[in-house]
Formats: C-alpha cells, structure tokens, sequence
C-alpha cells in the first residue's frame, strides 16, 4: 500500500487561489476500496464524517456501502441529520449539558434518525440520560482507551461505564476504541491496529460479565482500518481514508495515488534568493506537522521543493540551488499533511474530474466544533 | 511590558464550548494604548485587520485613532470596504491574474475607497497596472525584506520595482516593511526593529535616487510596533496589539493583562490518568506552536496544566500529580499561542464587558484568505 510520494490531482484552470480542489473520481475509488476491504471481512463501515464535513461526500459514501456515519461534534451531527442522513454516531464523549443539553434533546426528536453517542464516565452518562430524557432510550457506546491515551476508560472499566449508563435508563450498544496512537509513525500502525482488537475483546468481556452483551464493538482510525477489521470488531470508522493526504500516504494507510485533494497556491513572490513565496500559509494548509514529514505540504510538480515556514497568507517554498522550481504567478498543488484540519477552513471546494471543474460543493459543516 | 502569564479574561456563564470569547474592555484598553504609543512619535497608526477580520474592531480602532486598515488578502479588504472602511492597505504582493483582477478591478472603483497594495517585483507591478487599468494610478507600496526573508526585495533594489511600477502607471507611495523575525523570540526583537528603519531608510534613500519621493514608509508587527517607531518610519501596522495572545505576552508585546481574547472549553473526559480532556482542538486552538512556549493553549486558572496534544476536537491538558486541575463538565478559559489563525475558525465571537456577554459579533472576514 505505501511507497513513494503522493502523486497530484490535476489541477482545473481559472482557479482563484488559495483554493481546495477534491478529485471526485479518486474519492470514489477510494471509497470503493475501503467498502470492499470492509465488505470482505464481514465488518460494518461508518466512515467519520469530520475529515470532509460534507453532506453529498457522506452520501457517496453510503453508496458505496457504509452503514452511517460517524462524527466527532454534536454540529456535525445536526448538519448531517439535516442533510438526510439517517443514521449517525457522535464517537466522541459529549458532555450534555446548558445549552448542548437542549440541542441533543431536539436531534432525539427527529423523525427517521437512528442516532448514537460515546460516553467515558457515570457523570457524563447522566447527563446524557437528563439531556435525552427519560422515555429516549439513547443508544450508548462506552469509549474504551486502547493505548492512545487521549479519552476512554480501560477496557476492563468498561462495565463500570456501562452499568451506570444503564442504571440512567441509556441503551448500551457496545464499545469504541480510536487507535490514535497510529499516527506517531508507519512502525506504530500495526501494533496500535492490534490493541484496538485487544481493548475491544476486553471491554467485550466485561460487558459480558454484567449480563450486557454487547451489539457492536467499533475500533477506527484510517491507519489501523484494515488491520483491526477482525474478531470482535464488527464496524469501522475510518475517516481521512476518502481523501487521503501526505500522512496517510506516509503511514501506509493511502496510495500515493489515493490523494484525492490538495490546495492550489499562486506563486506571489520570488524576491528572496533560494525560495518562492506561494499564497496558501497557515489559514489555509495549517501548521499540521508530523514528526516523520518535512514541511508544511507536498508539492508533487516540484518535489525539491520545501514548505519551510509559514505565516498566515504565505508558504515560503525552500528550493536547494539548481532545482526545478514554478515561475512568479504559477499555480500550483499542494498535498496537505493532514487532510482534516485543512478543509475546516473552507466553505466550499471546487469537484472536479479528470482535471475539470464539475461543481462547488460546499463543506457544509465547516466550523462545527462544538 | 513584558513579565509573567497571560491573566485570563472572565467567562460569562452559559457558554456553547468550544467558542471565542472576547472583552471589549481589555480590546478597548489595548487600542487606546497603541494609539497614544504612535501618537507622541508622530507615527501613523494602520492596524491589521487580518487578526481579528471584524469590522466593527475595525471601527474600534478607527474611533481610537488609527488612519486607515490593513489587511493581508483582497477577500479581507473586499470585507472592509463594504463594512464601510474608506482607507485600506493590502501589505501583501498581490498577483492580480485571472479573477482576481475583476476583483481588484471592482474594488478600485467603489466610491470613497482609497486603496493601496503591496508589490514586490516588476512583474507583479506590471499585472497590478494591467488589472487596474490605465486611469486608475493605483497606489502601491513597495515591499523591501528586514531579514525577515519572506517577502520583499533587498531595499537598496527597491528602486528597480518603483521605477518598473511606475513605467506601467502605477502610484508609488513609498516602502513597507514587515520584522516577522521578531516572532524568533523575545531576544530577536529589538534587533527586528532596527533592521525595520534601516531597511526603510535604505529603501527611501534609493527610490529618492530615482526621483521618488516616498510618501509613507510604514514598517510594522505587534513586537517592533514601539521600538521601530522611529524616522524615518511614518506608519506602524500592527495587528495582534488588539488582542494579544500568549505569543505577544512572551515576547513583550502585550502585558499580561492585556489578553483580550480566549478560547472557552468544556471538561469532556478525565478517564485517563494525569490529565483532562477539553473539547478544544486542534480545530478551535490550531496546531501554532512557537518554540519559546509549552502546550497547545494556556490555562490561566490551572497553571500547572500543559495542553500537550490537541487532535481535532480534544485538546489533552496533562498535571503533575497532585496539582489542581478542573473537574469533569467545567468550563475553562484558554489563551490561545497565536490569536490570528485561530480567529478564522470561528464565524463569530461572543463580546463581553466585566464578565458578562453583551453580543455576538461576526468575524466578518472569516476564512477570506484569497
């Protein structure tokens, strides 16, 4: 699956710039992949949601085979719901209370819509069952840590969640574990993939143990996707797999090919010796910077070529003597790091296929973190 | 100036977390000092807009003294002018090909607007003159590098781009620089400020050679806003003055109780062992991380606090053991490290006065960032 750098979209012509561009054609074959990969396993896929924020890129996805989707905010959750999307997890554990308490109540209230929500702790299972109140039976996934050190309980404290989530009259479905710890580098992912299993296969236990059985175990990360897709896991929930970016080329988890997005810059300045100035900074690639990359993006047409710095409406492009290198008012691709950070600060991107413009779709829940 | 943390502005009760908050009284405090800074050296006051994108904080600042904006892209001054801002400088070098021209073009002839624009090469003046076109004389103002090395040419070749600018009808105002090398550290920014007037001197000393007297000679960032204050310097530029951020208070820029600004977040997980998880990410505080500072965001009321990770929508804030830390479901304030970027996250923010929320107010320029 890994090797090599990320090879770019095509760019349209007459873009304004700084832009986001997503090959629909290399979304779907990506999306395709993963729903077979899933499909030959016997495991559920409910693709997260937050990496592309749109309602249509959701939509596509359930085409091609997911169950749902999976969010990470209670906005998402609304702007997918509103979007027609029937079926939705918010994998993340939301504390229900003020005014947070009134917008699940209403999202409850919609008609067709199955919804799910993760919970880490009694306290916050309470709130929950006060939000959703007392004839909803809100479905319930306990968040279990699988190493990641970030949110959810131990595996084997599982039940403690669970018993009182119960106890407040929620409908306990399962657990879910988020391998994040994939993400410190290519030689984490198959460890971190086989502790999501493990953690699942404990929290199951103990469920069992207090007479919940439980209906789904759910492990996610787009890293780990195919490697965790194995007994007890029964669904998945990768999310930067449908776009792909220079991260998960370089964790083994896209094609170089995968990459379905970048950012088209305009070069704005070439005064400075040894460098080009493009116009995408950090408002529109972010300051996302893993370990194992250097600089902030890729630029396949120039890949001498390094993103050392950037300020908010510059990238300053390093370029070692002698290199290729694009002329003063170019445009150019850029393959983001990290797919996910970067579309949040767009409202729309331009589709295109095959190199040419076919719509502006917007990111309709761009901005919705809470 | 300079000494001690970021003193935390107080949250009003019934906050949606994660949300933007703002105290228009610290806002207030801070552009009254800047104005008055510039005032008793003569100094024209030109704040940035890119910071806060709000044109009523750009009235604000108006109201207190300030000649005129700046911002960093069209989209921005596009903003300002229609929020009714009759003065505004794009200190960017814009590449005006394509639809930008038709903006630019648009722009140019909106009544009472006085427009000028940053270049920094021949041909970017000359794509300037041909989108403007030729009854516009359009002012620009020649960018020339500090040593900040991003943007702007050498500044005794400041002359090669005036008389190019000129030759193709443009009006050449005079010189801009910008000391982002300050931003390297505390240490960094008086040299950052000296290198400003003498970039300017040289700068104004070779176009005066080719018979260009400038008019204005504006240097700027919130660090060298004071010290590079100075002849033949006309006009400051500062931008993150307005709020401050954990940034401006390490490097002296801000006093500690000049933070205007802050991130509210709510306690969403303590499941893991020496740490609680907020519901601000990386999507609410970015990924900006300077050198001199630890942790994603600062907490004033938990200082022993360190947000050491920050993935979409949880922000990781570990304590040593034994320290205080707030409870599952608190709200907390956090500074941001870097106020710019994560203002464009938000569509809006609340505005507060002594703790209590009087309006929710557009961020109007939100995501322009072309």
């Amino acid at each position: 699956m890994s090797g090599g750098a990320p090879v770019a979209i095509s760019l349209p012509p007459d873009l304004e710039t700084p832009c986001l561009v997503i090959d629909l054609d290399v979304v779907e074959a990506n999306a395709a992949r993963m729903a077979a990969a899933m499909a030959a396993r016997g495991i559920a896929l409910r693709p997260h949601a937050k990496t592309h924020k749109s309602v249509r890129l959701a939509q596509l996805q359930l085409a091609a085979g997911a169950i749902g989707v999976t969010v990470g905010t209670l906005g998402e959750a609304e702007v997918m719901a509103a979007g027609g999307i029937e079926d939705v997890f918010i994998a993340y554990p939301l504390w229900a209370a003020g005014p947070r308490a009134e917008r699940l109540r209403a999202l409850l209230g919609r008609p067709g819509l199955r919804l799910s929500v993760g919970v880490d702790s009694a306290d916050g299972a309470l709130q929950l069952a006060r939000a959703a109140g007392p004839q909803s039976s809100l479905r319930v996934l306990v968040e279990v840590d699988p190493g990641n050190g970030r949110t959810g309980v131990a595996p084997a404290r599982a039940a403690e969640v669970a018993t009182a989530a119960q106890a407040a009259g929620l409908d306990v479905e399962g657990a879910f574990t988020h391998g994040g710890h994939a993400y410190a580098g290519l030689e984490r992912v198959g460890a971190a993939a086989a502790d999501e299993i493990a953690a699942l296969s404990v929290a199951a236990d103990a469920l069992r143990a207090v007479g919940i059985e439980p209906r789904v175990l759910s492990a996610g990360s787009s890293p780990t996707a195919r490697a965790a897709a194995a007994a007890p896991v029964t669904e998945m929930r990768p999310g930067t797999y449908l776009l792909g970016d220079r991260q998960q080329v370089a964790l083994g988890a896209s094609p170089p090919e995968g990459v379905a997005l970048a950012v088209a810059a305009t070069v704005v300045s070439t005064a400075v010796d040894g460098q080009v100035v493009i116009d995408a900074g950090a408002k529109s690639l972010t300051k996302d910077l893993p370990a194992y990359l250097a600089g902030y993006g890729w630029l396949p047409a120039y890949p001498a070529g390094t993103i050392e710095r950037v300020s908010d409406y510059h990238g300053v492009v390093a370029f070692p003597a002698g290199t290729p290198r694009p002329a003063l008012g170019e445009v150019v691709a850029v393959v983001p790091n990290h797919a996910c950070p970067v579309i949040d600060l767009y409202d729309s991107f331009v589709a295109t296929r095959s190199g040419m413009a076919v719509g502006r779709w917007p990111v309709d829940a761009r901005g919705r973190s809470g």
